[in-house]
C-alpha cells in the first residue's frame, strides 16, 4: 500500500483522489457510451441508454443497499467510487473528522488487488461517514465536471439556434411558437395549483408560486436536437414544415430558458427573504435583490443578442484569418461560453443559461464554419453528454422516486399541451389540419434539455425526486413517440439506410469467379441460402436484367439486381474481387466490389433507393479501397460507416 | 448579494465555487489561446505563449505581492480567482476554519459589480487563509481538471507513437535511439552528483539517487509532436531521415516514460521507508512495496503492448461497424485511456503514464481512422493543452525560480548530450556526418513532454522550483533551436506558404476591369504601389508573359505572373471578379479570382512554389466560392485558411 509522497506541492491531490476520479470518470463514460449505443441499436434515443447506465451504476441498482444488502462489498465499492456527499443546511461542507478505520479499509479496497491476504470488512455508520468525506476532492471535482458538461451541452444547444431562420418563417413561426408556449405553460401552471401533492410538491418548501412557474416552463420547453434528428430521419429537415417546426422550437427554447432563469432568481430571492426573516446579517432587501437580478438578466440577454452577437460576427473572420485553424475559433467559442456562464452564475441565475445565450450569439454568425461546429459538437455530444446523463442516473433513485400517477399525469399533460397549442397555432397560421397535428406532435419531443432543466430544479430544492423522475420519463417518452406519430400522421416513410440491409451471412468476401456470369451465380447462391428462394430463379432474373443493360458503375463497382416475386424484404449480397470482374462499365474498369441487390416485386421504390445508396456509399476512393481491403464483414461494415457522413444527433 | 439557495442537493457546489471555477477556466483558456497565437505569429512554439499566459496571470506577475503591493486589489482578486492552497505534510487537507470577515469580503468582491457602494478592503493573514480554504471546491476541481488535461495530453502523445515504423527502420533506429538515450542519461545523471546544489537539488530531501535518475531521464526524453512539426515544416517528414528521427524519438519516449514511472515508484518507496522509520503504522516493508510496484508496472506495460494492443486492434472494427460514428470510437478511446490512467495511479506510478501506454496501444492499430485521431487531437491540443500549460505558468514564480547558472548548465548539457549521442549513433548506423549532425539537432527538441515530466517531479518534491524553471526554459529553447539548426546543417529551405505573402494593401477586392489586359493593369497598379517598382514595368513584364501562354487555370482562377528585376521579395495581389474576366482558360470558364504573382528575378524556385500554392489553395469549390464572396481582406484570408488542411501541431 502506497502512502502519499513526502512533500506534496500546493494544491496537489492525493493518489487516491486521482485514482477514484479517473476510474469513476472512465467507468461512467464507458458504461454510458455502451448503454447509449445499445439504446440506439433498438432505435431509441441515446440519452435513454446514458441515463440507464447511471441508474445501473448508481443509487437505484448497484449502489442500493436495499438490493445488494447493507454490507455487500458492492455497496462499499460503490460508496468508494461514487460517493454521495451530504452538505449541511447552510451550504458549507461538514467538518473533516479524523480518518482511522474507515480510512484504512478504503485503502484496502483499492489495494486488495495486489495483496494476497484479502481483508475482512466491518461497516458501521461512522465508517461510511468517514469514507464519504475523505474523497470529497475527487467527488467535488466530479460535480464540477458534470456542471461543466451541462454548460457545454447548453452551448451546443445554443449554437443550433439560428435566429435568421425564425425571421424568415414570419407569422407562422410566431403563431406556432406562441401557442406552443402559452397552452403548455397554462396546463403546467394550473397543474401545480390543482393537484400539487400528486405531482410531488413539498408544501414545506413554501415555494408554490415558483414551483408552478417552473412546471409551466418545463411543459413549454422543447428539444431542438431531438426534433432536428426526427426531421432528418423523416427526410423533411429542409422542407417548409421542417423549418417551421425548427424555428418555432427555437423561439420556445429561447423564451423558455429566459423564463427559467427568472424563476431561479425568484427562488434565490425567496431564499434571501427567508434569511432576512431569520434575522441573518445579509445586507440588502430581498425584493431589491430580485429586481436587480432580473434587471441584470434582461441586460445580459439583450446585450448578448445585440451588441455581443454583432461583435462576435465582426471578430470571427479576424480570428479565422489570424489564428491557427480550427484551434483559434475553438478556443474563442469556449472562452466566450465560459465567461458568459460565469457571468450569469454571478448574476444569480444558472451558468448554463449564460452558455446557452453565448451559443445563440455565436451560432448565429454565418462566419462560424461547419467544421468548428462539428468538432465542438462531436466532443461534447460524445464525451460530456454521456457523462452528464449518466451522472443524473447515478444520483437519483429511480425506483423510490417512481410514482405512477405523477408520471402518467405529467406525460399526458405534456403531450396534450403541446399538441393542442401547436395545432391551433398552425391552423390559424393557415396550415392544413393534418400538417398542424404533425407539427404539434413534432414539437412535443422534450429530450435532453428537459432533463437538464429538471435536474437544476431538483438541485435547487424547487421540485422533489418524485416530480424529477416523472419529468425524466416524460422527456424520454415524448422523444420516443414524436417521430413515429408524425410518420403516421403524415404517412411518410423513414429514409432507408444501406447498412440496415447488410449482414454477415450475406457477405461473400473474395469471389472465386472471374467472369460476370460466374460472379452473379456465386452471389445468387448466397442470396438463395438466406432468402429461401431458388438459386436458379435468382440467377435467371438477375442475368436477364444484366443482359438488358450492364450494371457496371464507374470506379470498379457493379450492382447486378432484380425484383423478385415472393421476397418479403430486400437482400443485399456483397462480394469483393481483387482480380476484378468485367461488368462492361462505362469507364472500362473491372468491378472490384459487386453488390447483388434483390428487392420485393411489389416495392418499386426500395430498389431505386438501394441502388442510389450503393452508388453513394462507394463514391469516394477511400471507401472503395478500405471496403476492398476488409477481410471480414465487421471490417467491411466499419469501412462503409466510417467513410459515410452521418451526423450523430442526440 | 445572493445567498446560497435553501436546500442544496447532495454534492451541489455553491454559486460562488461555480462562478470562480468557470471564470478561472475561461480567463485561463482565453489568455492562453491568445498568448499562444501571438507566439505562433512570431514563429515561436505555441506552448511558449501558453506558459507565458500563466506567468502573467499567476504568481510571477499579477498575483505577485512584490510587484503590485501586498494590499492591492489585484492581489486580492487573484487570490480569489486562482487561490493557492496549502496542504499539511501528511497530505490531508487542513481543517476548515469558521468563515467570517474574509467570507463576507470575498463575497463583496464578487458582487461589487452589482453594488453601488464599493466596499473597502482590509487584509490580514487570517483573512487570506480563510479565503484560501473557502474556495477549495472550485480550486480542487481546477487541480483535477489540470491533471485530466495532462492525462489527455499524454494520450495524444501516445497515439502518435507507431511501433510498426520503428521495426521498419531496424538497426539505424536502434543505434540512434540507444545512443540518444545513453549519452544524455549519463550527462544528466553525472550532473546530479557533480554539482547538485548548482542545479537546485535540496540535500534535505535525501533523494539524491532518484533525483539523479530523474535528471538522466529528463535529459534523454524527446518531444514527438515538436519534432514532427519541425520535420513537416522542413518538408522532410516522409523522408528516410524524417522516419528515422521519428522512430528513434518514439523509442526514446517509450523507454523514458517507463523509466520515469520507475523513479516515481522509487520515490514512493522512499516515502514508505521514511514512514516506517518514523514508526508509522503502514503495513508491508518498503522494499517489497517498491518491487511490487515495479512488477506491476512491467506487467502493465507488457500486457498493454501485447495482449491489450491485440485486443484493441481486434475490437476497433467491431466498434466502428456497430456504434455511432465517430462517437463510438471517441468514447472507447477515452474510456480505455481513463481506466488505464486510473490503473497506473493505483499501482503507485502516475496516471499520465497509463494514458500514454493506452495511447501507444490504441494508436498502433491501423483501424483507428484519421478522423477520430484528428477530433481527439484538436479538442485536446486546443482546449486541454493551453489550460495545462497556462496552469503551470500560474503556479510557479518564474522570476524567483530563475537562476542563470542552472538554466545555462541544463540547457548546454541537454543539447550536447543529445547531439553527441545521436551523432555517433547515426554515424555508426552508416549515415553521413552531415545527416548525423542534423539528426542530433532534431532529436534535441524537448517541448511539452519535458515540461509535464518536470511538473510531476516538482509536485512530488523530487526537484525544486529552480531546476523546474531551468527545465522549462531548456524545453522551450531546444524546441526553438532544433528547426533552424537542422535547416542550416542540411541547407534546406522551409516550405513557403501562400498566406505569408498576402496582405491587406495587396488585396484589390472586386475589379472594375472586364478584359484580361485591363485586369492585369489594375492589379499592376496595386503591385507598383506596394513594391516601389513602376506600373509600366510590371504591366509590361506580366503582359509579355501572358502573351506567351495564357495563365488561366480551370475553375475560374487566373495567375498572371512575372519575374521582376529589382524586387527583393515576392508580391501577390488578389483581385475578385463576380462578372468574370476571360483568361482563355482550358475549361472555358471566366476567371473570378485573379492572383498577380511577382517574384524576384534571381529566385526561380519561389515562383513555382507560389503558383502551385495558388492552384492548391483554390482547388476546392468551397474555397473558391467563399473567397469570391469575401468582402474584405480579413474575410478572404479566413476563407482561404479555413479551407486548407493544416495540422496544428504543438
Amino acid at each position: 500500500m502506497m502512502l502519499p509522497l513526502p512533500t506534496l506541492a500546493a494544491g496537489a491531490l492525493s493518489y487516491e483522489q486521482i485514482t477514484v476520479f479517473l476510474l469513476a470518470f472512465g467507468v461512467l463514460l464507458g458504461t454510458a457510451r455502451l448503454f447509449g449505443e445499445i439504446a440506439r441499436k433498438f432505435g431509441q434515443p441515446t440519452v435513454l441508454g446514458e441515463i440507464l447506465a447511471g441508474v445501473v451504476l448508481g443509487a437505484t441498482v448497484l449502489g442500493n443497499p436495499a438490493i445488494l444488502g447493507e454490507d455487500g462489498v458492492n455497496v462499499q465499492f460503490y460508496e468508494w467510487l461514487f460517493p454521495t456527499y451530504e452538505l449541511e443546511a447552510d451550504g458549507d461542507p461538514v467538518e473533516y473528522i479524523t480518518l482511522d478505520q474507515a480510512d484504512v479499509e478504503s485503502d484496502n479496497i483499492r489495494s486488495s488487488a495486489i495483496e494476497t491476504d484479502p481483508p475482512t470488512y466491518t461497516l458501521d455508520e461512522r465508517d461510511v461517514a468517514g469514507a464519504k468525506q475523505k474523497y470529497d476532492g475527487g467527488f467535488l471535482s466530479m460535480s464540477m465536471f458534470l456542471n461543466l458538461a451541462a454548460v457545454f451541452l447548453l452551448l451546443v444547444a445554443g449554437l443550433e439556434v439560428d435566429l435568421s431562420i425564425v425571421w424568415k418563417q414570419g407569422k407562422a413561426a410566431l403563431w406556432v411558437s406562441l401557442m406552443g408556449m402559452v397552452v403548455p405553460f397554462a396546463f403546467g401552471f394550473g397543474l401545480a395549483y390543482a393537484i400539487p401533492e400528486v405531482i410531488g410538491y413539498d408544501p414545506a418548501s413554501d415555494l408554490q408560486f415558483p414551483f408552478a412557474l417552473f412546471l409551466g416552463i418545463a411543459m413549454s420547453i422543447t428539444a431542438l436536437p431531438v426534433i432536428a434528428k426526427i426531421l432528418m430521419d423523416l427526410n423533411m429537415f429542409r422542407s417548409d414544415m421542417g423549418m417551421l417546426i425548427m424555428s418555432s422550437a427555437m423561439v420556445n427554447d429561447l423564451l423558455g430558458w429566459v423564463g427559467f432563469a427568472m424563476v431561479l432568481a425568484l427562488v434565490a430571492g425567496a431564499a434571501t427573504v427567508g434569511a432576512d426573516a431569520a434575522g441573518a446579517a445579509a445586507g440588502g432587501s430581498a425584493t431589491t435583490d430580485l429586481l436587480v437580478t432580473v434587471g441584470w438578466t434582461l441586460l445580459f440577454v439583450g446585450g448578448m443578442l445585440t451588441v455581443g452577437r454583432w461583435l462576435i460576427h465582426k471578430v470571427l473572420p479576424t480570428i479565422q484569418a489570424n489564428t491557427s485553424w480550427p484551434g483559434g475559433v475553438l478556443g474563442f467559442v469556449l472562452t466566450v461560453a465560459l465567461i458568459s456562464a460565469a457571468a450569469t452564475e454571478a448574476i444569480g441565475i444558472h451558468s448554463i443559461f449564460g452558455a446557452f445565450i453565448a451559443g445563440v450569439a455565436i451560432g448565429d454568425s454565418k462566419h462560424l464554419r461547419a467544421k468548428t461546429r462539428e468538432t465542438i459538437e462531436q466532443f461534447i455530444n460524445n464525451i460530456f453528454a454521456p457523462l452528464f446523463f449518466a451522472g443524473i442516473g447515478l444520483r437519483v433513485n429511480f425506483i423510490e422516486g417512481f410514482d405512477f400517477a405523477a408520471v402518467a399525469i405529467v406525460l399526458v399533460i405534456a403531450i396534450l399541451g403541446k399538441v393542442i397549442g401547436c395545432y391551433f397555432g398552425a391552423l390559424w397560421a393557415g396550415l392544413s389540419k393534418r400538417e398542424s397535428a404533425a407539427i404539434g406532435m413534432g414539437m412535443s419531443a422534450r429530450g435532453a434539455m428537459e432533463i437538464i432543466l429538471g435536474q437544476l430544479a431538483l438541485n435547487h430544492g424547487l421540485i422533489t425526486e418524485k416530480l424529477f423522475v416523472a419529468i425524466v420519463v416524460m422527456a424520454i417518452a415524448t422523444s420516443l413517440i414524436a417521430g413515429p406519430a408524425m410518420q403516421v400522421i403524415l404517412r411518410q416513410k423513414q429514409k432507408r439506410r444501406l447498412e440496415a440491409f447488410l449482414s454477415d451471412k450475406n457477405f461473400a468476401g473474395q469471389l472465386k469467379s472471374s467472369t460476370r456470369k460466374a460472379a452473379i451465380r456465386e452471389l445468387s447462391e448466397i442470396a438463395a441460402a438466406s432468402s429461401g428462394l431458388g438459386v436458379e430463379q435468382i440467377n435467371h432474373e438477375v442475368w436477364q436484367r444484366e443482359l438488358m443493360m450492364s450494371t457496371g458503375l464507374p470506379h470498379g463497382v457493379a450492382v447486378p439486381h432484380a425484383r423478385m416475386a415472393g421476397l418479403d424484404k430486400p437482400i443485399v449480397v456483397i462480394g469483393q474481387s481483387n482480380a476484378g470482374v468485367d461488368f462492361d462499365s462505362s469507364d472500362g474498369q473491372l468491378a472490384e466490389i459487386i453488390c447483388l441487390i434483390l428487392t420485393p416485386e411489389e416495392d418499386g421504390e426500395v430498389q431505386l433507393e438501394l441502388l442510389s445508396a450503393v452508388a453513394e456509399a462507394f463514391s469516394t476512393e477511400g471507401a472503395r479501397r478500405e471496403c476492398l481491403e476488409a477481410v471480414n464483414f465487421t471490417e467491411f461494415k466499419a469501412a462503409l460507416i466510417t467513410n459515410t457522413d452521418h451526423h450523430a444527433a442526440h
